[in-house]
């Protein structure tokens, strides 16, 4: 029988996979990525990691004391990812200070926030869960497909490494152990909110390939 | 010399030029709004109205105790808003329980949250006097624009009222208080915060005309 | 077998039972309460009622949407209790306005704005159903053993109305919804939760008779 | 003319002497303090260092961008904190297992949970520089006075460490950078926030010499 982080998948796997096969991640891995396309994602997803440690920090406050050091190696890390977007923003002169958040990219971080704020503990954790596993499913995908290597391959490399691997399947783990003794109802719920999650991802790939602007 | 509610306004011209001559309301007036699009909007709103409330027991939570009274007839209205969409609801067969919000609503409600949360008291008054502002400046030019009597009048009403032309002059008046003594950076970043709610009025028009979906 | 709301007040008894026969509510039923104690009482539980309108505030913003209109409800009838003090404040001559909380009044209304932000709508809703039933349960004990008028006898009357009981009901049967489906584990620490208020409600009592003040 | 971070402690200077001759701190410079009362404050302080982590986290994600960095640092300092107490703990035979805070501990942590929820970045950030000025000055003070190594010269030597004043003086910096441009009657009401945890600084040394426990 599968566990609780297998089943949130299986719900939306039609969703699930539209992100694997989307064209941002097709072109990446095929090497044929505009470099506009690739450089308008670099600038949002760095806005939104950077606004994603606030996200995990309300998590932290609410955390069972047994996950607390977890947590703060997790925000020590969030903070180090963004340097990796400032060194390649550097080599591949893109701008990061004079940018502000695409719609999409507000919406999504603005909806994380308010799941920590206003959900429980094991909500929040869901969609952290799920923002991590859609990443590194989205990586995998582009690296399992490479022919050689991109210009953008410590992006790659970031979320296909072993520690962010690790890090996911602790985050796999932890979710089942936080939802023993759930009822049907609240993982119904849960798998809602892993679904809202990926759905979101699915609107960032798009953002940036439609390049999305705010139309006032 | 102006007070800082009415520079709020000056800022974001455009933006509320493009609010006061969309569509959406320019049809409502004449008349000649497709029923489904002023179905959509109703939805919409009432998923608005109805997730607006903790939006506005987060700013109750941080008021001032001269404030708190006001803000608890401010929820007291908005529940009994809620009436008024499912009593139209009815009248017009208008399905409010197997709705969701769109990516729109969502984000700007979202929005709304995370001011509430994160900000100051007075960020979070600000937001909330932007949005009603809106609408009273909204639904009055509706209302100077009618010819006839519409389909929809209880609305154009609502939001023309006396009794919300009040509460609008109370919370710009208020508003005024609350930023005696703010540097110049302070007031720049409430109306950074008031135009970018002026945006996602704009965003909330556009949703009902052009039948906004979820793309997943 | 006893519903979860009657399990809370199992666990608990002999802090009730203290709560209950403190010597706060036996003078105020036998009539010789002295006029400072109450006061002092008076004074204080003006603003434990004053904060806990932000407490209830908090809560409403996490309620699932079936009970938003509850709890607009609950803020209005605290909002109204404060004129209650208000006015039986300026019948007795005592000051409500150069006042600050004692250390135990700050911590008991802090502690229920940490459960609120940071637990889930259950928790908060078990902290206002100990807070409420607590109060139901001690202004009875003092109305059942008078023997004669209090003139105190508008707190006593406000919390052994109909309106209250039936007000304390709901937040019972409800509270007995809310778990439905809980595990073993969620149920106890919902009854630790609802014996740390117990403790509270009795150091209110003790602060009173005791005169605490700030010893710095 | 004296920088904000000095003007607060002008305000509670009759607070601050108390701190500083405390008993607790005396006897431990001394070295005469009994060894239950110095464990009873190294329970009691474990496990107010764990609740500061959710206080910080709260301020973090209220933090201005250019700050997240240093808090995340903050985070990670307080987690290894616990190890320092873990390891005294163990070597000194004290339990950090089966404790729980005593009223004072809880209620000065949910305070400064409640500042950072409610109140603006800056009321965390001051309430955060006082209470870890204390810290320093009430360590500093043993140090200065001791005669002779104490067999709790770990603690003293942590918040007496270069380090720590390093980051007392960032704090105290940042905190003149924050209030620029605020009107006087904010800094009033910082001052007021600075004094208040003072105070809690007072009742926590109390605590641990007079051996507070819960009543009931």
């Amino acid at each position: 029988m599968s566990q609780f982080h297998q089943k949130c998948l299986e719900h939306p796997i039609s969703v699930w996979d539209k992100i694997l096969n989307h064209d941002f991640l097709t072109m990446t891995a095929e090497g044929n990525i505009p470099d506009k396309t690739f450089k308008i994602w670099m600038q949002q997803d760095y806005l939104f990691v950077r606004d994603s440690i606030p996200f995990v920090a309300i998590l932290l406050a609410k955390s069972p004391v047994q996950y607390r050091s977890n947590f703060v190696q997790i925000l020590s890390v969030l903070d180090q990812e963004l340097g990796l977007f400032r060194k390649n923003a550097e080599a591949h002169g893109v701008d990061l200070k004079n940018i502000i958040p695409s719609p999409t990219c507000e919406a999504y971080n603005q909806y994380l926030m308010n799941v920590a704020y206003r959900g429980s503990f094991v909500e929040g954790f869901t969609a952290l869960y799920a923002a991590e596993k859609a990443y590194l499913d989205s990586w995998m995908q582009v690296k399992n497909h490479q022919k050689a290597e991109s210009p953008w391959q410590e992006f790659i490399n970031n979320w296909t490494s072993q520690e962010f691997q690790q890090y996911v399947e602790w985050l796999a783990t932890t979710l089942d152990e936080l939802v023993e003794g759930k009822s049907e109802s609240e993982l119904e719920d849960l798998k809602e909110l892993f679904l809202k999650i990926a759905k979101y991802e699915y609107l960032f790939w798009e953002m940036a390939v439609k390049e999305e602007e705010w139309p006032v």
